[in-house]
């Protein structure tokens, strides 16, 4: 992200978040230690930090209180993760799991509610109840978002509601807050806070259906899994939403779809099926359109360089370039 | 506990408790709903709501607002457990997991998650940001002592330090905070505070030390759970440390308890040379002093009934008959 212009205005506060991050989560566990900085370190873009202080720097040039915030945004984000790939390991691994397995998940449950209950200490200073209400409420909804997706795997009847409502939780609802409280921190209206609380929503819902198109077109080498893992998973996005909707061979590809196994058997054919229907250009427009009601908020806004940042990384979501 | 005497100042409230906990975690997805109050059911007996209310009733009668509070120590409480379950399950089912356990687990994460959220967002109206420190802090704690205990499993090396340090997270923290944010919340003055914080602290040492010490001596019924579980799961609690440190058979016993293969294996040796040695006796006395400091806590406060009762709670501790 270093490199990305776009992030310019913040990266000298995206830098402190970076070293104030790893100080954060240091403890005197070794082994808590570890898994929280192999976490940090799998971390990457920064992305609620770099959204929290760039939504606060429209509205003064100094950002420096909202670092603390920009930080427990992303413990919050990385706790989540930690505990995502508990699961995952138990179920990628079931019946054969090693005692080193074992002993990474009982630490990784720990290190992601610790990293969590750091992120509140970060918060309390703040004094503000409406804060810590927005992020208890969003938090409640990411974890009722996880278990839809649990219990959405290999559900081939859902429909686009439910997508949207799944990927509105995993991704698009902390995306959002990160503005909300970027703005709400640094002296917004409200009107300006619901401008940008919108535009990190509506960015998040383009931001993850991107990621889910990815993963049936980009290459194993930038994805840094291989291609169609959701499919394995059973986690049905938008591309396969779409061809069992209206590819001539749906009920095939349904079967196909419907368990764990059967998608592990087939998963080659599923990918094809769907690359041979409309899917994903029909993804890619629904990106595009949540790419332009994100910027469309941003017309209420002071007119400031920070404010064209945000329009065009909103642009950049569908691309992915970085 | 609806019978036990002591409890009666708060009986009223504990009813009003009980049932907003029902109401806290309902939520309209089946799943985490069925989870959240299988949870709650297994709860029990909302100690640390009781002594929320109880130190809060020393300084008014009226102890309304504390009520949310109370709720939320429960919920951080089951939070914790929740996570607990998760971890025993997974090594106690090692390689021959179930779907259906998969399942559990990842409900449980969530559960857990959402109810720790759900706490944070009874907390936030308080608008008292040394409370949300003070929680956030338990919780780092709370999450290091799991850790700890973690990895002092079959480590017959550990001293009477390392108990003390694990036992203090395990259980005297949150206890201790109970009683502390009662107090804070209703009145009480600066010393008050700190005596009753000490005295939910000593308390929560006695509570966990006699709750080792019945692991080898109670019977099964009363447990819920077979006789030396902790040794079988590679807990190492005081009066074990005592038999390392004391039996002519210390050696021995060591070798026993060095892995799990082991500890299964010759269990009920173990359990043997642990009663045949002084450390229940030890251990006994160990509780005991440590519901002293906690009774001697109470003095400075105010000599109103309430502060009878957590006099006798203290000194009923290590019968738990209740």
């Amino acid at each position: 992200m270093a490199d990305f212009d776009l992030f310019n205005p913040i990266n000298h506060e995206i830098k402190i978040v970076e070293k104030r991050l790893l100080q954060s989560i240091t403890t005197d566990l070794p082994m808590m230690d570890d898994a929280a900085k192999h976490l940090l370190r799998a971390g990457g873009k920064r992305l609620r930090p770099a959204f929290a202080l760039l939504s606060a720097k429209i509205f003064s040039e100094n950002v420096d209180k909202i670092i603390p915030m920009a930080i427990a945004l992303e413990l919050m984000h990385m706790g989540t993760l930690v505990h995502d790939d508990v699961i995952d390991n138990s179920t990628l691994r079931r019946g054969r799991e090693t005692v080193k397995t074992g002993w990474g998940n009982r630490v990784s449950i720990y290190a992601g509610n610790y990293v969590f209950a750091r992120s509140l200490s970060l918060i309390a200073p703040y004094q503000r109840s409406d804060v810590i209400e927005i992020l208890a409420d969003a938090s409640m909804h990411i974890c009722e978002g996880e278990i839809r997706q649990m219990i959405s795997c290999f559900d081939v009847k859902q429909g686009l509601k439910d997508y949207l409502r799944r990927i509105e939780r995993k991704t698009a609802l902390l995306i959002s807050v990160s503005c909300q409280l970027g703005a709400m921190l640094n002296g917004a209206s409200n009107s300006e806070i619901i401008a940008l609380k919108q535009y990190g929503y509506y960015l998040g819902m383009a931001f993850q259906v991107t990621d889910d198109i990815l993963d049936f077109v980009a290459d194993e080498t930038v994805l840094g899994k291989p291609v169609g893992s959701d499919i394995r998973q059973g986690v049905i996005t938008l591309p396969a939403i779409y061809a069992l909707r209206f590819h001539p061979r749906r009920e095939e590809l349904a079967g196909f779809m419907s368990s764990s196994e059967l998608s592990h058997r087939y998963a080659d054919e599923i990918i094809d099926i769907i690359l041979d229907s409309n899917g994903i250009d029909y993804s890619t427009e629904v990106s595009c359109k949540f790419v332009k009601q994100a910027q469309n908020q941003l017309q209420i806004l002071p007119n400031v360089p920070v404010r064209d940042c945000l329009f065009e990384i909103a642009a950049f979501i569908t691309g992915r370039e970085y």
